[in-house]
């Protein structure tokens, strides 16, 4: 590989890679909402917005259908952080709404 | 809304869930293969891992498309991870092929 070539693959690579970033924010964004409706539903119903439980069914899913390259351990560690900030956004939005 | 309601509802939610974190999960192995990629051209070349520049980029983008409800902050807290993540494959890969 010539270094004109290996400079066009990054290129290309690094445009692929920003197209992902691009739907996994999007992604994120939805999920964002989806739990957002949950909130108001659990708030309407007087239900506790932590069940330990079905943190546990979300990672469950997500460890059993994946199917790598990345390790069961790195996908755990990113969708904690990922359920970390929904929490953030419940919160700011129950203060709003209180 | 009735109990049996929001039951029902609370279940939609969390089957839409669970559909847009199996989304995520492909993407983020999607996004794994071509930072492998990325390695092997650069272990070809000797180029340099870490590109600090590149990683402005990264968030740049995600923070610059982004159409919340998650704000910016959340969001580079999640890259953060994800780019994180993708540092301990690299590492790894490198350890196995050296």
């Amino acid at each position: 590989m010539t270094e004109e070539q290996a400079r066009r693959a990054l290129a290309d690579c690094r445009e692929r890679i920003d197209s992902v970033d691009r739907r996994i924010l999007a992604l994120l964004n939805e999920r964002t909402r989806i739990v957002e409706e949950i909130g108001r539903i659990k708030q309407e119903r007087s239900l506790p917005i932590y069940e330990p439980k079905r943190e546990d069914e979300v990672f469950r899913n997500v460890t059993e259908n994946n199917g790598g390259p990345l390790s069961a351990e790195a996908v755990k560690r990113v969708f904690e952080r990922i359920i970390d900030e929904m929490r953030v956004v419940q919160r700011q939005k129950m203060e709003r709404d209180s």
